[in-house]
């Protein structure tokens, strides 16, 4: 497959380009181009957010001259349907949009026979905030975010090279899948851990206070997006219904076979405490160390291979002004952090937290901050 | 059932502590205890072990002299014979264990016929490190950690008093659990999350790199304890199977119903992109929101009650120093972090630092960091 692979065209910064919806994307998209030297229009249903994201962006109002690129940026629910539109407004223009899942549209379009498909090419930028509407735009939304491309069977060279253009131009980092790779890759490292830290959060409601008390950091984080919103969450796994469920599957299989070994654990207990349950263990080994695999897969920082790094912990009173003196301090030691972590104590004025560093390092930085009167936990 | 809940007994220090077991947990027991004035003897299997805990503490070798707690630190698996034999060895002495489950204890313990149960209360110290052994031990080990204190219908307050004073002695919370409460709760709150992780890091094994390469925060966050050992999570997911695999099974039925959920939507698409398929949305956002309502039980800073804090998000040059001067800058504004989480970003020479502060004050915070050249994501 890798043979067949197609490759990522050389970017093109197109010279006009028309938004077509203004909410976060859409305007943050504005703000990106303009800056970049594009010729930038902007429409949208509401007259009101159309003009504040020209006044947010410096774009103008409105289309009718010919351009280069049209990007959709609408609601999901009638991407398709905008994007048939804008072919056949804009005969000469590439069309791209931004919608979160890919396959349903590019699946639509085919279906409904659009003519044009050669300059249809979608994209995902993969960047978002709490907040949603033009207000809440930004020009550095996509900076160092992935912008997945995904180019259909039909879709030119040129196309895609355009809609490089602009995604390199915001700062985001193009990745070239097919819509159905797109889709996959999202359910498994985005809704399929959703669904997950949804289901897992979900067994503390019926908890008493004393039983959720016990709650540590693992269980903090992998429960930390299960603050998500319901509704948009219901739009996004709709959006990708197949293969999430795909996904879903394969770990409820999984899950399966380790209720079913726990089963026999339990069940194989004699009153003594001797287990009986042959080949039990290896079923739960085997889950543990397959997620070892999977988990030592996700890239590290800036997107380079996973790095293995020595962690020094370091007790912080609970006082303004600690942080500033300690990071001061692992300044002076001219060690650069590569991850950082706060973890709170249960009942206790401090804080611990967790500063990782290059191996090499860590020895050097726990003795230095030692020196300057901190209290670490190796 | 509140009002029948047992209440726990004020704190007695004992004078003379004996503890089996020298590893981590009873080596970093000794230290603390020796600290708080304890007459403290260990014993080990290993007389190598044995010594090293006993100069790393200044705790006494062996035992023979009365005592009037022996806790008892061994590796699991031989943790009820311990008690056991310990209960005879010392008739008039109370007996605690620290073994991370405890209802297959106390059934032991019962299903035996062992005398003078009354003088046996269990434990569960929540702490521990990637290191083991008495070599790894550490004084502050249980500081701000909760202590479970498990009572069994025999045991009395007087035994549950002297657990809990080496317990505060350490500096960690006590809470009084049944045996059932406890493994019921770490099910939940610890062994279904890494069960959880670990399953879904198994998603990850078999995808493209680019695919895995649009990993961001949250399947980070859900995975970060996915790398954990397999043969300690096989013992300790075999030692709390029954209470596991009843959480697990809960978990199970709602996935179950969500891919039903998507399966539905997924063939009730028509080509043209419209969904018909009734009831499956409310699956899916009763699945999410039921997420929220247990993410919201989980204790905020310090055991307080959740707060909902307010982020301000800056931009970190990855060069040394920089985050000094950051929480320099922070320090100088007087405002109190109560978290914070470093992002990476992809190909990029930054990072994204979250401060999460009370909302009252992020404002405030954002045009103070402002002020001095740091660029925000409000």
């Amino acid at each position: 497959m890798s043979a067949e692979r197609r490759r990522l065209p050389a970017p093109v910064l197109p010279q006009r380009v028309h938004i077509i919806g203004s909410g976060l994307i859409g305007t943050s998209l504005a703000m990106a181009l303009v800056r970049a030297g594009v010729v930038v229009s902007v429409a949208d249903a509401s007259p009101t957010n159309e003009a504040l994201a020209s006044d947010l962006s410096g774009a103008r109002l409105g289309a009718g001259d010919p351009v280069d690129l049209v990007v959709v940026a609408t609601p999901p629910d009638v991407t398709a349907q905008v994007i048939t539109a804008a072919l056949a407004e804009w005969p000469n223009a590439v069309v791209t949009d931004v919608a979160s899942v890919k396959e349903i549209v590019q699946a639509e379009l085919v279906a409904t026979g659009v003519q044009g498909l050669e300059r249809y090419v979608g994209g995902h930028p993969m960047a978002g905030r709490e907040r949603s509407g033009a207000i809440a735009a930004r020009i550095d939304l996509f900076e160092g975010r992935p912008w997945v491309v995904t180019a259909g069977e039909a879709s030119s060279d040129e196309a895609v090279a355009l809609v490089r253009g602009i995604a390199e131009a915001t700062g985001a980092v193009v990745r070239l899948l097919t819509p159905a790779e797109h889709d996959a890759a999202v359910a498994a490292v985005s809704h399929v851990p959703q669904v997950a830290a949804s289901l897992v959060a979900a067994r503390l409601a019926d908890l008493s206070e004393d039983a959720v008390g016990l709650s540590g950091t693992g269980i903090r984080d992998v429960t930390r997006i299960a603050a998500s919103d319901p509704v948009l969450w219901t739009q996004i796994l709709t959006g990708n219904a197949r293969a999430v469920a795909e996904v879903l599957r394969g770990l409820a299989d999984d899950l399966g076979q380790v209720v079913a070994a726990l089963d026999d654990l339990a069940t194989g207990t004699s009153a003594d405490g001797r287990i009986e349950a042959p080949g039990a263990r290896a079923v739960l080994a085997t889950a543990i160390a397959k997620g070892n695999t999977g988990h030592a897969r996700i890239p590290g920082k800036h997107g380079a291979a996973p790095a293995a790094y020595s962690i020094v912990t370091v007790l912080i009173p609970d006082q303004p002004g600690q942080l500033g003196r300690l990071f001061q301090d692992v300044g002076d030691a001219g060690i650069n952090l590569e991850e950082l972590n706060l973890e709170h104590n249960l009942g206790q004025p401090f804080g611990q937290l967790e500063l990782s560093v290059l191996p090499a390092v860590a020895g050097e930085l726990a003795q230095w901050l030692t020196g300057r009167g901190w209290r670490i936990h190796a």
